[in-house]
């Protein structure tokens, strides 16, 4: 028997979109539980953990005695059951959308794709690196862009895109870019950073040993 | 002044994404203007074409005087908003935008990519085209796995996850993968294929000269 009105998110501190969705509930003040994967025992592929998604990825949300995949698709989710950090017409939720298929699209991979090539979990030559790098750039470009003279992604307030592409700009740092070069950037993620209920990964994501 | 019951859709006949658009407008009955974007001209880079989208990308899609961009974004909207191919409730909702967000994930990298990079619009070295038809193989595999013993991706009807989907297996020839290998995905593609108002891509966007 489920609880209705609890939420699991399984996942690892090793992965950006687990805390996407842990800063989520956070930013809501939403308790949840917490059930640690570990990716590298493999333990994304067990049956059991199949059971809950297809996808053999980290995060999975449950709620109301179903299971919610991809960190982006999750965040909808909230955002229309919490009402909370949403559009507010169709419009408005396609344009904050469009963001996170974009980011899905080009900054994540620049971004989580670089970092897991300097952390060693992806094998990657010197080519498969630099168009990695390439791709970082180019999307944390488009993104000084947009940022520049705005205050949040999309209208006057901050939503699930902000919440999405912040949890990939997080891990700026640690994939090899410096955000120094990109001051609406930076000046976009201190914002973010000052919402009431923020926190850092380390605070949503139970500390496991580190390797 | 926009009339507001009008869709055009701005896009080019050598884009994938473009091709979902116009084909999920063509599969909800709804016709709808073409304004085709000369990429190899960079007219998705004029100041005119950056005032419709901040991505610099097609497909754009102009209705009720706004625009909408990134192609699973406006495909969450035309179902919103048309009331078709989308899902029960939120949770069905979330895991139809689950697949969409694995497919600019994993699939549309493993694909497209991989096909610009056949067509020789996208300059790779033979690492980087390995690397991203390793991207492609292990999606197509994650999705024959899904459709096999399943006649669509989520529930029991067609929704817009299976024509995002769609619109990049369409092109799984062209960058070079045999769906001869993926059974299930090879008869997923004819019962798309035999849905009331499918199109090919020549069909829903005008033919431009090809290079």
């Amino acid at each position: 028997m489920s609880d209705t009105s609890t939420f699991v998110l399984n996942g690892s501190w090793l992965s950006g979109p687990t805390y996407k969705v842990g800063l989520m509930l956070s930013l809501c003040g939403v308790s949840f539980g917490y059930r640690a994967i570990d990716l590298r025992a493999g333990e994304q592929r067990t049956p059991e953990y199949r059971a809950k998604t297809p996808f053999s990825q980290v995060p999975v949300l449950e709620h109301g005695g179903r299971t919610f995949a991809q960190s982006a698709a999750i965040l909808q989710y909230l955002a229309e059951t919490l009402g909370r950090f949403q559009g507010a017409d169709a419009a408005e939720r396609a344009e904050i959308a469009a963001w996170m298929f974009w980011d899905f699209d080009r900054l994540a991979p620049g971004i989580y794709r670089s970092r897991t090539i300097r952390l060693g979990i992806f094998p990657a030559d010197d080519s498969v690196r630099d168009h990695y790098a390439s791709v970082g750039t180019a999307a944390l470009t488009l993104l000084q862009t947009r940022l520049d003279g705005r205050e949040w992604l999309v209208g006057t307030r901050p939503t699930i895109a902000d919440i999405d592409v912040y949890g990939v700009v997080a891990y700026a740092g640690e994939a090899g870019f410096d955000l120094a070069a990109y001051p609406a950037i930076t000046a976009w993620k201190a914002r973010v950073e000052a919402l009431p209920g923020w926190a850092t990964s380390a605070d949503v994501l139970p500390k496991q040993s580190r390797p």
